[in-house]
């Protein structure tokens, strides 16, 4: 099944578009969860994946069903070495287990040949000494990717069958996105450019939903911008990063949709919140009911967006 | 000691500007260690990472004090998950034991609190639950990365004391790369708008040599652009890819070097060869002498890049 087939499907059985960030960081996790880790490990490596594995399956146990997708941010594991990998891979197994399609947040990019190891590293398939794969990868559905290679940094990451996707960096969230982003070359801002090579690069590369594998981040930050993207790329999933603790609202964060009514997943969105959910349990209660406070978390942000998307479906008018 | 001034110093002491690529792929590890790691583990994860690990030490031995500084290409190893990064890691360690600078190339980006984590995982210090740092990362002196998300992607990773440095992909080595870096904006391409951040990024980052430790990447297959580039970047130290295999001779990888003679090192730039050091094995009589064979290929690539230099020393005149 085709990569935004799959997403497309999700979205509309959950009835949701949110996508549940798993950035761990000490930090965040449950105190519960903590004092067991540090009981067993000390204050360790071993201790910090111990808890970062313990609550992302605890997390993904109470968000199935409730969300469209998933999306565990590379930094965050890759920061405490071999064992933040493991974590990573385990973390991505629980989520398909559970049938959530994940997004492998990296933001890859490199010349084609290097590009084909990232694509392995996401996606599975590096060879042996035979030519033969002898490892599985990450094991996710789509992987973001920066596309100011071009084209060979963009492509080996994308299969004719459309068994996977990328997501584009089109218009970040970030303050300083502006420092090159808005750029104007021609009558083009840069990230219209990229916008245009996104839609490009979809268009042969589309599902039975009519969205295409070649998906873009355009941040909740800039929701003009969105809306001016979406011209450019009609049939492009956007993922919305920014929403919540990044300061976007959830009528800024659906500002990108597609325009029209019908299912949630013609809205072509999927909106990310991280901290707010997998840090839920800062404003619960009870510290133990760290997974329901996780879930809680969600059903209010699926509610924000659930409004916010018909808000806009009604001021589109119907498809 | 500012990392500008470690590169500096190892360009002189060695009188080479040449940066060994460690970007292992099973086909090109040779075959006496390929055989040797088949027969203890099969053709497995576990053989490929025991082979990459033992031809990059190998490898190290022979070209420490004939290379300026070496650099890993993450993707290679992200390939075969956890076991690849602690070949990574224990690549890097290697290198430093030899004393020989590490560019962790990874072209890492993100949000500026995401980018703090991958600053994590190269330079050391992701923290555990009391806050103090757990992890020592890979242990590299300089990491690239992708600037698209402008400053907040890039400061993370660099400190006041100037102790690490970044290179940013400017203009890469790679055919599609026109389809974004050469859009003109304005009087400038979006190439050189990157460019001119790098140079104010270095501003305040300048070691004792006078280079900065902002450097950035410039590919030798388009040695005008680079020599347009230098204008731009003065004292910024030009990684050079795409020399060998990619295309670019030896006059084209230093098109790009700072105007004047001098020492070796106020060229301002270090040239990259991979494949064709790594697998130098291939052109050689007996697969055996593998680690010679590296070293005659770097002798050959310093003696072509000296030529070069000097030759574009006396078209420059004395400093």
């Amino acid at each position: 099944m085709h990569v935004a087939d799959r997403l497309a499907a999700s979205i509309d059985a959950t009835g949701s578009v949110a996508c549940v960030g798993l950035d761990p960081r000490p930090a965040l996790v449950p105190p519960p969860v903590r004092d067991a880790a540090l009981a067993r490990h000390g204050d360790t490596v071993a201790a910090v994946a111990e808890a970062f594995l313990a609550t992302n399956r605890g997390i993904l146990d109470a968000v199935a069903g409730r969300c469209a997708v998933v999306k565990p941010q590379v930094a965050c594991y890759e920061a405490y070495g071999s064992a933040g990998w493991d974590v990573l891979a385990a973390t991505v197994a629980h989520a398909r287990a559970l049938g959530i399609p994940v997004i492998v947040d990296g933001k890859r990019n490199d010349i084609g040949s290097t590009a084909e190891h990232y694509r392995d590293a996401v996606f599975g398939g590096a060879p042996g000494f035979s030519g033969a794969a002898v490892a599985d990868g990450l094991g996710g559905d789509w992987v973001t990717v920066n596309a100011y290679l071009g084209s060979d940094g963009v492509e080996p990451f994308l299969d004719d069958a459309g068994a996977h996707g990328v997501f584009a960096l089109v218009r970040t969230s970030n303050p300083s996105s502006a420092d090159l982003q808005d750029v104007v070359a021609g009558e083009r801002s840069v990230a219209e450019h990229v916008a245009d090579r996104v839609a490009a690069w979809g268009e042969t590369r589309r599902g039975t939903s009519g969205l295409t594998a070649v998906g873009a981040v355009v941040g909740a930050t800039w929701p003009e911008q969105a809306r001016a993207l979406r011209a450019r790329m009609p049939d492009t999933v956007f993922l919305v990063p920014g929403f919540g603790a990044q300061g976007g609202t959830a009528v800024d964060a659906v500002a990108g949709r597609r325009p029209g009514s019908g299912a949630a997943s013609a809205a072509g969105l999927v909106v990310n919140s991280s901290r707010e959910l997998w840090g839920a349990w800062q404003r619960a209660d009870a510290p133990d009911r760290w997974q329901a406070a996780a879930a809680t978390a969600l059903d209010a942000m699926n509610r924000a967006l659930g409004e916010a998307l018909d808000a806009g479906a009604g001021a589109d008018g119907p498809a």
